[in-house]
């Protein structure tokens, strides 16, 4: 008898709590029953994002958020720093070529982080740069960058930085006020514990004179569309209602536990989950490590897509493999959203019940309770 | 953030699938709709308890069907053994002292079991006996009887034998016919992975002649009054609609694992409890212990209720206390019902975390990975 246990980083487990409440009936969105979910959502997306900025919700997936900054803010022909180092850091040069837009890719190796560095140099050398596009946490790779940074060096300049924390919002250190984050791309289904379907992107007033001007085609994501509905409490387009109702009660549990307890309890989770690793003889990719989603090579002779498929065939316990180059290389285990220690411990265990089955030597149990010790450490 | 998990003997964890079923509109119950239902539930109850003879399925706690076999097969005056060793076992004197029936008491020490010369003994020394009340596992100790044997010494007998499997069916070997046993009580929140509420009784035809002259006073729990029910497909008053309609649907999905597999899988996971709580250095607190529930000896300045207590409070792991005289002397895990493998371990990880935190002595991880170890071996 298995059960369905997710690890994976997005989607992660919705809890009862927001499953029951999507269960209700549907509403009509034109109703001020739903203006008044709507607005509870705005302003909790805004304590979640630390923004006091707009924030537009989207029906789409995060893919969907992220092809919206691109195309609000920049004009065929306009250049943008895209910054590599994974699968999805590499999705924002693939939307601006899409959209004819001049790329200066900084390209960063897998499991790596850039260099803010690096970013100042490539804007001082090229002026026409208008936007700097970077990820938080790479759900690919496991990475977590400075932002922070970053957008220091935008902050000085004409230049609008805009940030992927699809996977890493609720779950990763962001400030998007505090730092100056132009841009923050996100979706429902990872730390904010809901179903996929619903994106956001905040907006900030610097952003907005890009998105005054942009010549780029755009009906479903245009954010002076989006804009004109939002003042008046409403989407501009049906709303994914149910998603936006489980949405309120994801964010509401959020708000009780506070953000902050939140961000602390996924840091403690992935600080288990790493001496865990660590115990088993195994290497962690990431140079600097996210919280959100533990990313761990695989020693010789074991298949990182053997073991997933194992695991999930043999114990119902989902974790994901690596992408691209890393298919095979890596595993990735995601601590995002409403997990607590036992959620860990079942993940650690089954992995090393299909380690043993493949062959990997180490001694029962010590996964398991090198993980118990650090959580111990940190209650 | 803590999220509720069951490893209690009963309640147990209700399948997902469970309480959808339940989640429907009500339907009434003197319906073609409900008798369709009501007869599924009759079918696959038979396949559970292994029997030919009618069950009367009555909206009650175990207890109730306890004493419906008490009431239905006894009058005033008549003479039954009970065996004790335990605090459930106990409740047959209890309910019989309740009619004025004389109670021959067979004393067991609680983790002890029967033995059943001693019940062969007492019935060729006392001829007037008609029942012996017996308990199948004793959910206070973790102790597995052997019915099997007792059944055959009442078999040869004008002696009816009751069994309470209310822990015990869906978990341990029964078998109701093959074995002769004339009346098996149970209930539905326990091997049967549904809510409290509805409990059940098999009346063989051997039973069914003292039922027939039973002068003890009765209404609701009246045999009579509900066979002819239940032979039109009814029940005799309004029955736990809903419990009945989730009980149709855990009845389903234990024939589709298979009755055999379920048993087997109970036995897998309880071994696997068994070697952790070994290696741990804990003793085990019964003589033979049943797969539905493990109880276990605390070591000196470790109060089982303050442990107990500790694990829901900390981790919002439920396991149960010891009862009566061994009241914080033992902890006592369940492992029947909707369970496998990495429940368990989140038992055994609960319980490190917490013996850690009371200062007992062990390498962390050593339990789960002796259950780790004896899981794979048993696959």
């Amino acid at each position: 008898m298995k059960k369905n246990r997710i690890l994976t980083p997005g989607p992660t487990p919705v809890p009862q709590e927001v499953l029951l409440s999507m269960a209700k009936p549907t509403i009509h969105h034109r109703t001020a029953q739903f203006r008044k979910i709507f607005k509870e959502v705005n302003d909790n997306l805004k304590y979640v994002f630390k923004t006091q900025n707009d924030i537009f919700t989207l029906s789409s997936s995060g893919t969907g958020a992220m092809e919206a900054a691109v195309v609000n803010l920049l004009s065929p022909g306009d250049t943008a720093i895209c910054v590599g180092g994974g699968k999805f850091a590499e999705r924002w040069s693939e939307i601006c070529k899409t959209y004819s837009i001049k790329t200066i890719a900084i390209d960063v190796e897998w499991g790596n982080v850039v260099s803010p560095t690096e970013i100042e140099k490539t804007l001082d050398e090229n002026k026409q740069i208008k936007v700097v596009f970077t990820t938080l946490s790479e759900t690919s790779t496991g990475v977590l960058t400075d932002i922070k940074k970053i957008a220091q060096i935008t902050g000085k300049r004409d230049v609008v930085i805009v940030t992927d924390a699809i996977s890493a919002l609720g779950g990763e250190e962001l400030e998007t006020d505090a730092w100056g984050v132009d841009v923050v791309v996100s979706g429902s289904q990872k730390g904010l514990m809901s179903p996929p379907g619903l994106a956001f992107c905040s907006v900030s007033p610097k952003a907005w004179k890009l998105v005054a001007v942009s010549k780029s085609p755009r009906y479903y994501f245009d954010f002076r569309i989006a804009k004109k509905a939002l003042d008046k409490g409403d989407t501009a387009f049906t709303p994914a209602i149910t998603l936006c109702i489980g949405l309120n009660t994801a964010l509401k549990m959020i708000k009780e536990e506070t953000l902050e307890n939140v961000i602390q309890r996924q840091g403690r989770l992935a600080a288990a989950l790493r001496r865990a690793m660590q115990a088993l003889g195994l290497e962690l990719f990431a140079s600097i490590p996210a919280n959100v989603v533990t990313s761990v090579c695989l020693p010789k002779g074991i298949d990182g897509d053997v073991l997933v498929a194992m695991m999930q065939n043999v114990y119902g316990v989902t974790i994901a493999g690596g992408q691209a180059h890393l298919k095979g290389k890596i595993i990735r285990i995601g601590s995002m959203g409403h997990m607590n220690e036992f959620d860990i411990i079942t993940g650690i265990s089954a992995l090393e019940l299909v380690l043993c089955k493949m062959g990997y030597k180490f001694e029962h149990g010590v996964g398991v309770g090198a993980a118990q010790k650090e959580l111990l450490k940190s209650e």
